[in-house]
């Protein structure tokens, strides 16, 4: 490898003036030099890149230099960006917000804060689809689970769900599917959050689902209604914050067979009896109030629970504890066979990126505060509910619900004229209500209120009454408690060991160490996954996000108090398309996926605005991600598979075909471009415009964007709406497998059709209806895909995509006399990633794709994509990040990994017990005695099958897993106490 | 171990009212909560913990427990510290300081500012005495030390130093000793910054040094001056900016037998010929300007680097490279025979902790930046120092120095009548220039400055000229370089691979991350080390540091900007004299060393003060840390040592024979309290009578004051002076290596003496002049300790001590019947910290302490303090902040290696080859060939020999480390890229 001279010789680009900034992004961004890139050029016979790309890219879709540069997005420095964030910042006003419905002001445990949602090792790793190298955030996820199960009481829940609006959509979804799909009608009880409730009106249009909204105490007498619904949505607490009994709905439910779904809050169930003993059969809400900040609606945690009978048909991500090879535990993604992935159209639901960083946040603030510090807290909050309305009745104001945990709806009408008085005085105090009408006012109570601030709140009320102002020693604390006895929790929660020993901050921090150490994240090596992107994540565009004036905004805030994240995130769409070459943009999908939802809704509603309501017919390649087949399904579309030809492009003949036997009803065509295959195919603008001949739309995934970056755009190529993958080609981190944002871009005719919000209106005019708790999404971190493309600006944006092509290419370059390189274009190039093809080596000696990953491991590498999109190959990406000296280590552990197959193939290693089959080796495979070690290579050539390996490697701590086991014997939680008291 | 059902019945105490905060910090600082104290307690046949304390400390010292309590030091929580420091910060102002005179604004890169200085794997490690588990920070030490010999162009360099006034005064003292101690007039250019003067002037008295300050260039023609001299110190460039070529003065300074020292600066001498090519002998300076914040004065890391015939006369810690018994390169530290720790009165200097985590910071700096990085900041600097000089001409003003790199001395006669003019443009602007004189106006120029800054600054001369603002469009570069062409750098720098690497984030953060993956820190298990209070490093503690308010803020900056950082120093102050029963408290001192040095230089001020100059009688019992005695002779003492009894108190009979015996010219006594022995003496009073009878002070050395709080104190043993190691007892992290902060607090008749500084007078009337470059030393790490004192309160600190205690005597009490516990008191009791006795295993079996501390690296702790106080010892100390489970944890591993012990002496394992002298076993061992292996014993009894290590182990990263070799064969540095490509 040529890589260490080369580098040595590293040039940096001479600063422009005297003038310019030198701590430019793009210098940092990028892995390879210009020399190196020099380099690669003239491996692969270029004199330069743009002959390069020439090669790479079809000419009819480039789009003209200028589109994607300095002029149209100007490139700020890592300083000029810290400086233009932090006048965003200021431009926020941090007024302290008792809005509540579902969202509340968080405290995070600062060790929490720095040592996850602050660092890479939990931040940079992908989701742990490749176990033996994810144990940490593995067992911090059951922790998750267990915590969800514990706390509602139910027995099984799921790794994170996106929000919990969409969440309640999963459960009512899964009581349609439970009903055999045959009862459309869901209920609604009127306490339900109402973006829950907007995000469930957009979500039961595609499925065809009824829904009834009234008061699930009363509006379900009626038999024949009852045995029409599916299943029941109820709030609990409610919106307003009373707490109901539904004992006995569940009964009259259940009787009908239909199922009772309920949304709660985590710190409301430490006092009162969780839905699992009452009779709730699917549990969903949102984990942030557990430390996640609320960062103007999101990214948070949303938590899933159901009962046992519908686990196999539960959506989203679930861990469970197997077995690896040696025996030893082992925990990895359990029944995926659930999944879109798998299951495609006929997945549970869509998800597929979810929100493990914040997930575990909220399972790490539960292991740090245990069960005793949570009751603690939620009883704080509670007394301080009591006290505050107990204060503000002695003014004259009336508390409607007099059973709360920790919100009130006070009636506002025996002091003041209209609720306008209570929050003109409370704008005055800096603190923002809940609007509800002209009079009632909504007060929600957390963890972070002070006395002080209860002072605050009830000078609030009481200066609007006219009343003296009262101070601490004027207020009594309440004994009694505002819940009713028969709905007060009895039972434990959180008796396992885990939730009971890291208390101390020693003790946590060690925990989250000890956790990580096992994890490979990018700030150990490539993580070359391909259609993954994953690049580098710079501390840069992070640090922003945990500055108060951003992290602790409530969605619902006023707008004049956001005018800095307004101004960010016009910013950043308009941005997108300039990028994507549309004309609109909508932040609000939280995930890929959900953008590809959201993107087909639109397309539907375009069509009906038209009249033309009934198209209803989306093709979709075979090589298409599962995720685009699962949303289709999701938008009410029926799927038709479009062939690939043997060269790996579309069948154009076949897409002709189909387009025009579903001519009179077909909505859409959904394909990724570059193509899953990793090459650009000639043909797009061809394909797309067969179906526009058609009547229908062409939907792009773009989650193959980083190759299109100032080169193409999903304009030029013919597309009607794409959705983007943020945290792909927009360098939001993964996190372990989530958060993600997923904003779709329209061209204009589509632009009216944009998602609107029952609370803060967005969208166009004819906008479809919510499809995310929040109005824009995960909004704070969209301040990272913001100050991605301010730093590179035009000019950097593509010149990542561009050496994004370039590095693919070289590794293909490389790997190609090695392995097979499936696809490449007539010019013998690839795209931003390749396709290599491991069939060979099964027929010659039995060895599959997982063989040579679970290899890869030993050399420290997270192995590419698997099996997907076909299943004999390994899809590699390496990004535009990884430097070529990297891409160098990792091609020659490929090429080893080539030669230690040849020797299984000609014998010289046995086929049941060689290095592949064997891998990974973890180190307590390398303590084995000898007897035990029983292999017909040393230890050494296990793990140092390269020099560079005895200075640097990172180890998996367990060896392969038992995936079959694992879903035979599904645990899903920790041990409690108790059972590990009875093992010793 | 009953550790495990203990803490799962844990519970946390009750909050008092309604109203308290939750987040108490006492609760998360203190491992054991209050039933695992009461366990421990019972265990040591306690009912109560203020029983266990009566018999612990002497009755005759106890404190009345009001003295340190929330009455005396109200407590906050973590949310309410986290407001008060924001209220602080928000306090000072941050204007923009062209101060210049030895601190520049500092430009961090953010990858390395969240990943090292933010980041607990960094700063939580020791000093790395255990080389096995410290590769990491020692390879980026000798990053540090490579980059300081390349840059200053000298033959070796040490890990840092202090700050550069105490660089200086390590390099006169060698000066002095290289004549033999015979020549005592040293020669200061008048160039040479004020702080270093005063340093100087300080030092110069306790080795009886005549300081000639002028113009070295023309000072020096006088022979008879010159053969008096035994070194001349120059600046360069100088105060004023002004660079001069030295090279003459070299060689007449080296004809008389001199050594030429020059105190420099980094940046520039990437362009200016560097101090080893014009024949320094010496050259010292501050290395904060790469990348590491001003901080209102520190900590910063001083380099020292000198020529190769000096090097076994430099002070301070030298990593070294040698090779492990597998051969294998590995670092340590280098001739420790030079140290304190070793050479006692007689060692180069007093010099313990140093500035390891800000030299670690500077070489990531150098390591991010390379050569080419560096160049262009220092040309970028210097061409706009050059735009300012010439843009100002334009109104009239004149530089006096025509040669600069990026200061300018600027004549203001000319357009305005005095400099005042100038201050108050600059204020209005909110900058800060140097303030000279009436006529002279200083600036200096730093990486941070972007174009606006330099508009700002020529438009602050301008409108004190009455001119009119002119913009950017207004300005020429300049061409030529204001570099004489002589005193150009023509010698390439830094040409090693390792700075010609890591030049992308991605590759940064994986270099940084590969480095700590190597060393043990408080992040991963219990740091035991005797005497060094091994404690919690709060997240909450550490946060405010890196905020801009405290971060950026010049030493010098003028009083009323730095409001806040006053009232913290001042209340910190306050705090430690509430804590230590004394008057007053210098934070000057930036180490407990120089805390020593500092306290004996008062007590020697205070005796000239009442005419009694002569004393100079220092005793020092013979356990005294090596510290003691090097900074006694460094304030120019004589050390007298004092026996110890057998059951380790103080002989008093011996020091009352002493004292009589010293009586006319007893200076003073050292005394650590509790003694190094890890016991609460019952004597102390007496003894400090016995000194006070006989005219001396009492210097207590308060490194144990983790032992003391709130329980006894300093004043009440009968101390007259003590320093506090801020980094031990008050939660500064040790950061592997230093920063430290080393305060003394002394008694109303000492206040007077406390020291002073020439440019912000701080101390007493009858200050002694400066012992540090910055007024209050290491300003913004005080801090953390701010913050710790803070929220712990009184009655958290007085806890903290009592648990520090409780921990000890459990650890001891189940020890004891496994190892001879060497000292107790007559209760049975220990302090905080315990020794026990290895020397039955060298008669038995020739196991050494260091087979007991190298085996219990394959544990996964770090060892204890190794043969110190007593060689054949180890001594442990476990601080408040260890849980009962992690005690647990290390005592079994200490009975578990007793075990093993036992089968070496019973001749079941052979003397010289078993588990004790093959440790530690790091994974390449593991994956040794079963004929390479070749041991009596398993590799999984080697890696595992208790069953939590398969969960959770650390591995030490190479084998037991060849010390004498490397001291043999002495290699200092990284190879360059040549020297790699050679070896290729
Ligand atoms: C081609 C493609 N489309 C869609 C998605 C779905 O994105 P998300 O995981 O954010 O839902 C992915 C995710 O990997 C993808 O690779
Ligand atoms: C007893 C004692 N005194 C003094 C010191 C010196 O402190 P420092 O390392 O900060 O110079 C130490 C440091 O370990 C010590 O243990
Ligand atoms: O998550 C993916 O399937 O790439």
């Amino acid at each position: 490898s040529p890589g260490f001279l080369v580098r040595s010789l590293a040039t940096q680009k001479t600063p422009a003036s005297l003038f310019a900034s030198l701590d430019t992004f793009a210098d940092r961004h990028v892995g390879p030099d210009d020399t190196e890139a020099s380099y690669m050029l003239k491996k692969l016979g270029y004199e330069s890149m743009e002959a390069f790309v020439a090669d790479t890219v079809p000419p009819k879709i480039r789009v003209a230099p200028e589109s994607v540069s300095n002029a149209t997005i100007p490139s700020l420095t890592e300083s000029e960006l810290h400086r233009r964030a932090r006048e965003l910042a200021e431009t926020n006003k941090l007024h302290k917000s008792y809005i509540g419905m579902g969202y509340h002001n968080a405290v995070v445990p600062p060790v929490i804060l720095r040592n996850i949602l602050e660092s890479p090792a939990w931040y940079t790793p992908y989701t742990p689809y490749q176990p033996e190298i994810a144990q940490g955030r593995l067992e911090s996820l059951v922790n998750y689970q267990t915590m969800i199960m514990s706390m509602t009481s139910m027995d099984i829940a799921n790794a994170s769900l996106l929000d919990e609006a969409t969440a309640a959509a999963e459960a009512m979804v899964l009581s349609f599917v439970s009903s055999g799909q045959k009862k459309r009608t869901f209920f609604v009880d009127q306490g339900v959050l109402p973006q829950t409730l907007a995000v469930l009106q957009t979500r039961a249009k595609g499925f065809g689902i009824h829904l009834v909204i009234g008061d699930a105490l009363t509006g379900l007498k009626d038999d024949a209604l009852r045995s029409e619904i599916c299943g029941v949505l109820v709030q609990y607490p409610d919106l307003n914050g009373s707490i109901k009994d539904y004992a006995e709905l569940a009964d009259s439910v259940h009787s009908s067979g239909a199922l009772l779904i309920a949304a709660t809050d985590l710190l409301a169930l430490t006092m009162l009896k969780p839905p699992g003993e009452w009779g709730a059969d699917v549990v969903v809400g949102n984990s942030a109030r557990f430390g996640v900040p609320a960062g103007y609606g999101g990214p948070h945690g949303a938590f899933f629970a159901c009962t046992d009978k519908l686990k196999r048909k539960m959506p989203g991500r679930l861990i469970g504890r197997s077995k690896d090879v040696q025996g030893k535990p082992a925990y990895r993604l359990a029944l995926q066979t659930r999944e879109q992935h798998i299951r495609r159209e006929k997945a549970t639901s869509n998800i597929c990126t979810s929100q493990a960083l914040l997930a575990n946040m909220a399972a790490m603030y539960a292991v740090y505060h245990g069960p005793v510090g949570l009751k603690r807290i939620a009883q704080k909050v509670h007394s301080l509910t009591q006290l505050l309305g107990f204060s503000i009745a002695r003014f004259g104001y009336k508390t409607t619900n007099p059973e709360f945990f920790d919100t009130l709806t006070i009636d506002v009408t025996g002091p003041v004229p209209s609720s306008e008085a209570v929050h003109a005085a409370a704008l005055k105090a800096g603190v923002n209500l809940r609007k509800i009408d002209d009079k009632h006012v909504g007060v929600t109570l957390d963890e972070s209120v002070s006395p002080q601030d209860i002072i605050t709140l009830i000078n609030v009320f009481g200066s609007a009454a006219g009343a003296k102002a009262v101070s601490i020693s004027d207020l009594t604390p309440v004994e009694a408690l505002a819940i009713p006895a028969s709905l007060q929790r009895t039972s434990k929660f959180l008796p396992h060991q885990v939730f009971n020993t890291h208390h101390s901050e020693t003790e946590m921090l060690r925990y989250i160490y000890h956790l990580q150490s096992k994890d490979l994240g990018l700030v150990h090596s490539m993580i070359p996954l391909g259609s993954c992107t994953m690049k580098l994540n710079s501390t840069s565009s992070m640090i922003p996000l945990t500055w108060p004036e951003f992290a602790n905004v409530h969605p619902f805030a006023p707008k004049d108090q956001v005018k800095g994240y307004l101004e960010m995130i016009k910013e950043l769409q308009d941005d997108l398309c300039k990028i994507t070459g549309f004309a609109a943009c909508s932040l609000q999908p939280n995930s890929g996926a959900a953008g590809e939802y959201t993107g087909l809704s639109v397309i539907r509603a375009y069509h009906e605005s038209r009249g033309e309501g009934h198209r209803n017919i989306c093709l979709i390649p075979v090589s298409a991600h599962g995720t685009n087949p699962a949303s289709a399904a999701m938008a009410g579309l029926k799927v038709v598979a479009i062939k690939t030809l043997p060269d790996g492009s579309l069948d154009l003949v076949d897409l002709k075909e189909k387009a025009e036997k579903h001519k009179d009803n077909l909505a859409a065509f959904m394909i990724t471009y570059p193509s899953t295959f990793g090459v650009f195919e000639a043909g797009v603008q061809d394909a797309c415009q067969i179906i526009h001949d058609n009547g229908g739309q062409v939907y792009l995934d773009g989650a193959n964007l980083n190759a299109q970056v100032g080169v193409t755009n999903p304009a030029t190529c013919g597309g009607d709406v794409c959705h983007l993958n943020l945290h792909k080609t927009f360098a939001i981190p993964h996190g372990g497998g989530g958060p993600g944002v997923g904003p779709i871009c329209v061209a204009e005719h589509l632009a009216p059709f944009l998602p609107t919000h029952p609370i803060v209106p967005v969208g166009g005019e004819k906008a479809i209806n919510a499809v995310a708790a929040a109005q824009y999404g995960s909004a704070s971190i969209c301040l990272i895909s913001w100050a991605y493309i301010k730093m590179l600006g035009g000019n950097g944006l593509s010149e990542a995509s561009k050496v994004a092509l370039l590095n693919a290419n070289y590794m293909a370059h490389r790997l190609k006399d090695h392995y097979i390189l499936r696809y490449k274009n007539v010019n013998g190039r690839v795209a931003h990633e390749l396709l290599i093809d491991l069939a060979e080596f099964d027929k010659a000696a039995g060895l599959k794709v997982n063989d040579f990953a679970k290899r890869l491991q030993d050399y420290g590498f997270h192995p590419p994509t698997c099996s997907w999109p076909i299943s004999t190959c390994m899809l590699i990406e390496p990004t535009e990040s990884e430097s070529l000296e990297e891409i160098d280590r990792f091609c020659d552990a490929m090429i080893q990994i080539r030669k230690e197959a040849e020797d299984i193939i000609t014998g010289k290693q046995p086929k049941d017990n060689n290095l592949l089959k064997n891998a990974p080796h973890p180190i307590s495979v390398m303590t084995l005695s000898d007897a035990e070690w029983n292999r017909p290579y040393s230890r050494h050539v296990a793990a140092y099958p390269t020099k560079w390996l005895e200075e640097k490697k990172f180890w998996p701590t367990v060896s392969r897993i038992d995936d079959a086991y694992g879903d035979l014997h599904l645990i899903c939680d920790c041990p409690t106490v108790e059972e590990i008291a009875s093992e010793h």
